[in-house]
């Protein structure tokens, strides 16, 4: 076998943009001078686990797969939510892990996800150290949650936020038909952070003025003043439409939701219900017509409406985690940089694992307005960049064309 | 005064192509020998009452405000939900709305819109023939329901049927990304006929075979056989995904609903709740991951992703309107034949407006499969057409450009 080689899995939530940061390491791979054969993992570390692998140099050796691949949704190599145990109380997935990366001959592995996929490139980092590996583990972030430290925005939010924009733009137009007074809230992702809330801002137009209230977790939700709000709006104009995130909370910090929680493998409560609730609230109080959308898994797989800035990134982060391996870099993710805004320009770099794992960057206070039911114009220089350009989806027969994920299901 | 004039109104849901009808009616206008000014009357016959009116051929005198209207979702007229009395009870609406023609010079009225709304062109022709009155009165079909008689299908179905195939497919690289068994349930509209249900179908392709089942309003639901059917594919694959329409019913004709029943102006059963209901049913029964997603307007209102051959079908169907009044008919409505599939091929007509208001037409049994959980292949060769073509949608600041509707939103 020749050798070195390399290894990429993909981890956490589904994004548009997560497949071209894939793009950029087999890009990256079959460029470098140093690596053979790059290996896809299926279904993140549990693909190592089960030994379940896809040669993506040989698979994607067609520079158009590698392009087609750019603009599919969610992950090519399917997913996993799995949280490895300390090293320190069961080293056993990590004896595997390292015997796998011995017996193919693994030089760098490169784990493309979010915080919690973080959390797993620390324990690998941590465990490599520990037995004096020096197998390169680096970070590739992705979420369209934008919830990361140490970069500037992550992988999959400007195209979250683009379809997010455009969606509240096209419900805005469905909204104003009627000659009634009506209220309309659009509840949208984002546990603990508002970036892609605040993102329904983009929305805004010459003519188009809505979302005309904007709820975010950073701010302590109060259903009194929400009333308030919504009540002077009403006095404004016919057709109120509001934003609002899964993930707000009261004062005490008790999530406004109607429903049950429960908690996920992460100890993350999964929610719904935010958008309902606002709903049962006007209902009640004011008794205009009211309805509530649920933007769902929509917000992160509509790739027929990814942005193109988003993906050209992405894959940019896909090719310099490839670079940052062959510098020798460890224990490290990849993140972005803003040089400027007028021309919008950034630059990658790296930095440590330790300083981003399980930590959820929010909305710094400055961004949001005083009342706490709208973003501040800062928030919106710092967006609209992201959303900039049109990814270039191909159709057959009447829908997108894109690449074929067969090996994903299995029965 | 110049006349004869005309006037063109909108009413009754949203779709993505209801405006390229009106861009029809303007360009057969703009073209005609005989009309002078265009007339929209702003919010349907409410419009009319409330003498709200817009010049629409001086709004758009300029090719490329016509043309960016065409793929404007929503009505740009904005729209009622207005059922008139019979004239015989109560005749001040019609006095009012014929003075208001002859004091506007309008020879001939348009109104484009479903069901609902062909029963208004009834009422208007009736009263129109009552008073020996020439005005020429047309229908202009539209409904993403696809439930109107006398046409091969409706324009804004193909567009709302190309998203609803475009979000499945979507969904299924979504749902895909997890090794453990899951079913998620698409709740798709249509309350009466399960057109847009069955439409999901069109996002089956080489490597996607979901939606794995389709139930329709047309066949009588049973939860045992549903349950039946879910294990059957929860054998066979890790991921099941279901598309069900809003309208199903069981053997009794009651609506698989959780929530409570409301009714509207016209006597239709607004619903909610079907995607819910069977969400707890395998919740309940089966055990696995499951989770509801109801795709609510945007399925209406996506004109970013709307039907090429939709849009120009509605725009020409908006022309033919223009050009049966000029021929001297009323009490009608456009219609589209089908010629043949192969190549596909229309032409377009008219039918009396008496053999379509007020009725809903479902899918033939035949293209239904035996046991009441998938379409037919012949269902699939008449959707195929509809959906081909993508429109040319421009882009601002990163968001879709569309047609300044700041009239409608008034307080």
């Amino acid at each position: 076998m020749k050798q070195p080689n390399c290894m990429v899995a993909q981890s956490g939530g589904p994004t548009a943009a997560i497949n071209a940061s894939l793009a950029g390491v087999v890009s990256g791979v079959l460029a470098s001078s140093r690596y053979h054969t790059c290996y896809g993992a299926v279904n993140g570390v549990l693909g190592i686990l089960n030994e379940n692998y896809i040669d993506l140099t040989e698979t994607f050796a067609e520079p158009a797969e590698l392009e087609k691949l750019k603009s599919t949704p969610a992950m090519y190599l399917g997913s996993c939510r799995c949280k490895l145990p300390d090293y320190k109380d069961d080293d056993s997935p990590y004896v595997f892990i390292f015997h796998q990366f011995a017996k193919l001959g693994i030089q760098a592995f490169f784990y493309i996800g979010g915080n919690d996929s973080m959390d797993t490139v620390l324990k690998l980092s941590d465990y490599a150290a520990k037995i004096g590996s020096d197998i390169r583990i680096i970070g590739i972030p992705k979420t369209i949650d934008n919830d990361l430290y140490a970069t500037d925005h992550t992988p999959g939010f400007g195209s979250a936020a683009k379809y997010i924009a455009s969606a509240l733009l096209e419900i805005a137009h469905d909204t104003f038909i009627y000659a009634v007074k009506s209220v309309t809230i659009v509840e949208i992702m984002g546990r603990d952070a508002g970036w892609l809330t605040a993102s329904s801002a983009l929305a805004r137009n010459s003519y188009n003025s809505a979302p005309h209230l904007i709820y975010l977790p950073e701010t302590a939700f109060d259903r009194k003043r929400f009333l308030e709000d919504v009540k002077k709006q009403l006095s404004q104009r016919n057709n109120v439409i509001i934003a609002v995130s899964e993930g707000i909370r009261d004062k005490t910090g008790s999530y406004i939701t109607s429903s049950k929680s429960a908690v996920d493998d992460f100890g993350h409560k999964q929610l719904s219900g935010a958008g309902k609730t606002l709903e049962l609230l006007v209902k009640e109080n004011i008794g205009v017509k009211v309805r509530s959308i649920e933007l769902n898994v929509l917000q992160r797989c509509s790739a027929h409406l990814a942005s193109k800035t988003d993906l050209e990134e992405s894959f940019a982060q896909g090719e310099k985690g490839v670079a940052l391996s062959e510098e020798g870099i460890t224990a490290a993710m990849v993140c972005i940089n803003r040089i400027s805004n007028h021309p919008y320009t950034v630059s990658y770099d790296h930095a440590p694992i330790q300083s981003i794992a399980n930590g959820a960057k929010t909305i710094p206070k400055q961004w949001i307005n005083d009342r706490g039911n709208d973003i501040a114009p800062e928030m919106l220089e710092y967006l609209t960049p992201l959303i900039q350009g049109e990814a270039a989806v191909s159709y057959a027969n009447g829908i997108p064309s894109y690449m074929n994920v067969s090996h994903l299901d299995h029965a």
